[in-house]
């Protein structure tokens, strides 16, 4: 099988990482990188985190687009043409990651660490009953594959689990809603809700007021889906007026925010510089290969992005 | 049955909460508390986070004491009469409590959410690779069925799970590890320690410099055992020289602390209030019940402290 990629990014230690696996691993696939492109016409595959403009004009062979992440929301699907497919990245080690940073911020909030850490900041030794993970209801916004991981974890840690999506699921030990009605239903018994939603234009800002009143007061909110589902001023004034206690945010709209943004020096907010996973080369490596493979034998690739959907 | 139980402490809402449950569920059993005892001389149990002085002379007729706690350090055996059974509290609740208080005190250390945290005082947005969990190491000291049943519950979060105890132990999926060769050898492999031991004149002060020595560079501590197995100021100094990268502390050798107690301010070190876990009344009562059912009957009660041992 020879092939020619692209590798387009501005991060030369993930290139060479890249490149390294496709020598050892994919000899027979030609490796290019952003920085020494070569002929584009060339190209039949384009790996990225963001792809350059004027896909169409620039690429005339290329066959299929492979995003490095899970969400491909900083694409521009309009500028990609429809017979390009565009493909997710389901690496098992962004699973893993998304599970272990969604259990931890869920523990970091029922077990109260940040009230704690407030507390310590002020000097007052002020110990609150814990409740149980039994009593404690925790809602998942967006039941994909990650989504799904997430809850089949919480399940196991000890907490009551719902999950909501457009579409129905059935998953042992979770209460599932779907569609708008559904959602209300949910939120109403929700004490920290996690927000796993791809971003689409149906998503953005759907992380407002009117949903956060939809809580009970005081509930916690976990996002770690994009910066653009939440609007931002909105969750500081439901933390004012104690309409949510607190929130760890992984995404936000503008990254890095500017440094007079409010959440800097908010102590009710957690921000993570979007390190909830990473795409580790060495495990994305056989996915990607398992795709190109695919697409030379004309079987569908996994993870191809619906261009009406959005993801 | 019929028997006099005295509940002794100073928590009125406490005392009541047993006063009720005992009118509702063992209405043969004369409840007084020690706001109103009655005559010591019929009382047939204490039960107590921290009993009277002057056992021996107050309560002749004392058949046992009954901790509400799982420790009992704050117990000061030699004034008890050897012939009247000391028995800690193994109510299910704090079992879980302690492993729910554990996994978010290592995957707040592991996802370096303390890092994050405070990044975001400085306001830098600074990404770090996450290390899964496969390949973070945390060491358990203490084997008891609390450190045990923590331990079952790392092995499940994907983590690398070893144990240590004086006596030789086997757990699934852990490295277990005994005396003082076996003590040495663990230390050097672990990334976040735990400290689950009992206070006893063998453990006081153990985690000291040198212990913290033996430890990888940048490791962490997690203290769930008394305030008094550690040596604050060797921490500090142990943090200042990066030895230790961090610390969570759910206890302290006064608590609270004084006003101007370094931990206070220092942003490595997250203190709690002694919350990893607080004995349910709901839950601890069928396990009391149990044991005085036991002791009626001339059987053994479980959770019986050895007096030589100290635990």
């Amino acid at each position: 099988m020879t092939a020619t990629l692209l590798y387009w990014g501005p991060d030369d230690t993930r290139a060479a990482r890249w490149q390294a696996l496709f020598a050892a691993r994919a000899p027979s696939i030609t490796f290019r990188r952003s920085d020494d492109p070569g002929d584009a016409a060339d190209v039949d595959y384009l790996l990225s985190w963001q792809p350059p403009d004027d896909i169409l004009g620039r690429f005339p062979s290329l066959r299929a687009i492979f995003a490095t992440s899970a969400g491909v929301d900083q694409f521009d699907l309009a500028a990609i043409p429809e017979r390009v497919p565009v493909v997710r990245m389901f690496d098992p080690q962004i699973e893993a990651g998304v599970v272990e940073y969604a259990s931890t911020a869920v523990l970091y909030l029922h077990r109260e660490f940040d009230r704690y850490r407030h507390q310590q900041h002020t000097r007052a030794w002020m110990p609150h009953a814990p409740l149980p993970a039994t009593a404690r209801r925790v809602g998942i916004l967006g039941l994909g594959s990650l989504g799904r991981a997430i809850a089949r974890r919480l399940v196991t840690l000890g907490f009551e689990v719902l999950g909501w999506a457009r579409s129905a699921h059935t998953l042992p030990g979770v209460a599932c809603f779907q569609e708008e009605d559904g959602l209300a239903r949910m939120l109403a018994v929700t004490d920290i809700l996690i927000c796993m939603l791809p971003l689409t234009e149906a998503t953005r800002g759907m992380l407002d007021r009117s949903l956060f009143e939809q809580l009970p007061r005081g509930a916690c909110l976990v996002n770690m889906g994009r910066g653009g589902h939440l609007v931002e001023a909105d969750l500081s004034a439901a933390l004012d007026d104690g309409i949510l206690r607190g929130a760890v945010l992984d995404v936000l709209d503008s990254e890095p925010p500017a440094p007079d943004h409010p959440f800097w020096s908010d102590p009710r907010i957690l921000l993570t510089p979007h390190i909830a996973a990473m795409t580790n080369p060495d495990t994305a490596f056989d996915v990607l290969m398992a795709n190109i493979e695919r697409d030379r034998k004309g079987e569908a690739m996994i993870g191809r992005v619906d261009r009406w959907r959005g993801y």
